[in-house]
């Protein structure tokens, strides 16, 4: 039971694409991740997803639209819509999602993080 | 599924006190409160809340110690853990807990919200 600040916890993560675990509760996870370039499409099947802008901007390309997230704003990709983050200069995001929540969410490939530690 | 600016909608929430919804996902409310002074003694009994501030700072008043907490910095007080916010100026919080958590807990009285309403 001790306070996190974003800030130093983003200092100590390094990797991009590589969410880390900063916080648990209810069964959700808070988690910080790096991002810089393209992901890759993929949907969740059981889980929705809060994309928190701590730093910076990306896109978040829906089939239908892209939306632009900036610091200080956030969206929620709810279970089932397809999705595919793209951020041109290096952006923090903190997520919230369900426990077990995998960043390629349907798909397995070289960009999957099985399990995600703690920062 | 639109994008929250978090700006914008605590431009919007004039009163103390009074958590209001800006999102959900996962049986789970994201919420903004602007708080200045002192709360009550309370827990919840089967609920977890993350407090993250976005804006100025207070201390969490726990049994055995008190936590200050500034802008960027988040806590999580599980759920049967008495708390008492208190803020000496005004500060204005995103909250994550599960839908129906009522503000005062296991209180009920005159500082208690019955019905968030979404902002």
């Amino acid at each position: 039971m001790e306070k996190v600040n974003l800030s130093e916890k983003l200092h100590q993560l390094s990797d991009l694409w590589s969410p880390r675990i900063v916080g648990e509760l209810n069964g959700q996870h808070v988690k910080l991740v790096k991002i810089k370039g393209e992901f890759i499409w993929h949907h969740h099947d059981a889980e929705d997803e809060l994309f928190l802008v701590i730093h910076g901007r990306f896109d978040m390309h829906l089939r239908d639209r892209v939306v632009t997230i900036r610091d200080g704003e956030f969206f929620i990709v709810p279970r089932g819509v397809e999705h595919k983050p793209v951020a041109e200069n290096e952006t923090h995001i903190l997520l919230f999602e369900p426990v077990g929540t995998l960043n390629t969410g349907n798909v397995r490939n070289e960009r999957t993080r099985e399990s995600p530690e703690r920062l």
